[in-house]
């Protein structure tokens, strides 16, 4: 099959490539290297099946074209600004890059009739919901970053165009998601700070923070399960059922670096920045009992990035 | 107070701005003729609490000129494609001007410090949920509409807005509002068929379709009443706990011209088009709780507005 990667050369959306390609389809790839790099699709470029265009998404023109000159039969579409606490000073980061780049696909996916969607939604558009399990119905969304709420808008537009023009779409909402290619996070956070100093190791917050880590591998084997659905939109939680803290997570790179009795600086409070959802736990039965488990717990999926990454 | 009235020459923006400068507030009104008319504010022109800028609200630029010109202190944004059944062949119009224009005037009002807003939102954002009486809280929403769909994304990233930057928000579900300077829909359709040709009446689908049709005279009296909320995101489906039918309103119509044994015509099936909501039923009890109730039932507009429109 022939199928469109959005965002292709992305963290997520590179490893996708490799998957797809595997599965022999034929990649055409669009991202404008706003934060995917040259380097996530270096080892694709001899590649029959892989071509690549360089273009920003919410030019419409430009991406019709696309449209208009390969026979796309899928959309995979994985861009959008993964830096949430970039836009949280800069909201219109969102605007342009997670909710047009959104519109901008669906678009020309109605003009050139391509039927098939995979789309990359977030855990961020349930909002601050400490205490509750989320589950995919049921669960008021209110999104209080700018990121989970471009993302809410991104799923609207999409269940009015399924509805609309009788596509087939699939949506995961992503936790964090790490492994090799990491462009920013905690993880890669920590590397880099005991990199440039290893005299210690200064910590968003109280440590205490916690959340589900998905390694992308396993991310990308649900994707590649799941991918064709029926009629309507097709909709779930993707997740691992084990948390990993601030603190492990620390640990994890100091024992990965070889660094021992690195003292810890906690900078106090619940850490993080303002949008931040300080912790989740997903509801997973759906994904569960649809026959998927990842493979990797969060904490080993923090040590294989890690090692991945140092 | 200084307030601005975006979509302000439109249908309920004009009648809002009525009541804004009888309760003694100064009005600036944004408009680009998009589907507002001249006419609806030329009553205004010589009142010195009135201002009026011709721009569109995507053109942030020029928007954030006002924004540093006037010195607003409350949004109250009306503006939107409201032809629904336009943009159901042309879905980028509710990308320009249903959630494009929200996203330029959050990013206005942050800039500029200002913490007031009133948002119309609409029942198109639950999707098609016959039989299910629609409260607020605990209905999955799942826009079919590309009109409701950029509703929806407006009141995610209203929210994000609203709780980064410590907004009091308002946002108003509303149903069918009907009233004097009405642009379009059913009444403003039947009238118009009518005065070309009285010698029968078209009727779009079996007459069946049901919906609570509320004046705009109450609508505004509602935002009036509850205009100003404590911090956070207020929200209301603000509507009239009766319906009325296709059928009942073209009977309506016919007496209020005078008209005498019209033949209805009826096209057959379930009538609309492909992303309008057949019929749907508010839960108003939060509304009625909060100590406010139409004072038109939803025939009673319709007959009101007839006479207002032929």
């Amino acid at each position: 099959m022939k199928v469109l990667v959005a965002g292709g050369a992305g963290f997520i959306g590179s490893h996708l490539i490799d998957a797809l390609l595997k599965d022999n389809n034929q990649v055409v790839c669009v991202d404008n290297f706003f934060i995917g790099t040259k380097a996530n699709i270096e080892h694709l470029k001899d590649n029959d099946n892989f071509k690549f265009y360089e273009l920003d998404l919410t030019d419409i023109e430009k991406l019709d074209e696309v449209f208009e000159k390969e026979n796309i039969e899928y959309v995979f579409h994985l861009a959008a600004n993964s830096d949430i606490q970039a836009s949280a000073n800069d909201p219109m980061i969102e605007y342009k890059n997670t909710y047009s780049t959104t519109a901008c696909i669906l678009e020309c996916m109605r003009k050139h009739n391509v039927k098939k969607l995979f789309f990359s939604s977030t855990s961020a558009v349930y909002g601050d919901k400490t205490g509750i399990k989320l589950s995919e119905e049921g669960i008021d969304l209110k999104p209080i970053s700018y990121y989970g709420a471009a993302k809410l808008g991104s799923e609207a537009i999409i269940n009015a165009y399924t509805y609309m023009n009788d596509m087939s779409t699939l949506i995961f909402r992503f936790p964090n998601v790490i492994g090799p290619r990491l462009t920013h996070g905690v993880i890669f956070d920590f590397v880099k700070r005991l990199k440039e100093d290893p005299s210690h190791l200064r910590i968003l917050g109280d440590g205490k923070q916690e959340k589900p880590y998905l390694h992308v591998y396993d991310l990308v084997d649900a994707i590649m399960k799941f991918k064709d659905v029926e009629k309507g939109v097709t909709l779930y939680n993707a997740g691992v059922d084990s948390k990993s803290t601030v603190t492990r997570i620390a640990e994890i790179v100091c024992e990965k670096m070889n660094l021992k009795d690195i003292p810890f600086e906690y900078t106090g409070g619940i850490g993080g920045w303002k949008g931040d959802v300080p912790t989740f736990e997903y509801d997973l039965s759906k994904i569960h009992n649809a026959g998927w488990h990842a493979s990797m717990s969060s904490d080993e999926a923090v040590e294989k990035t890690v090692e991945s990454v140092i």
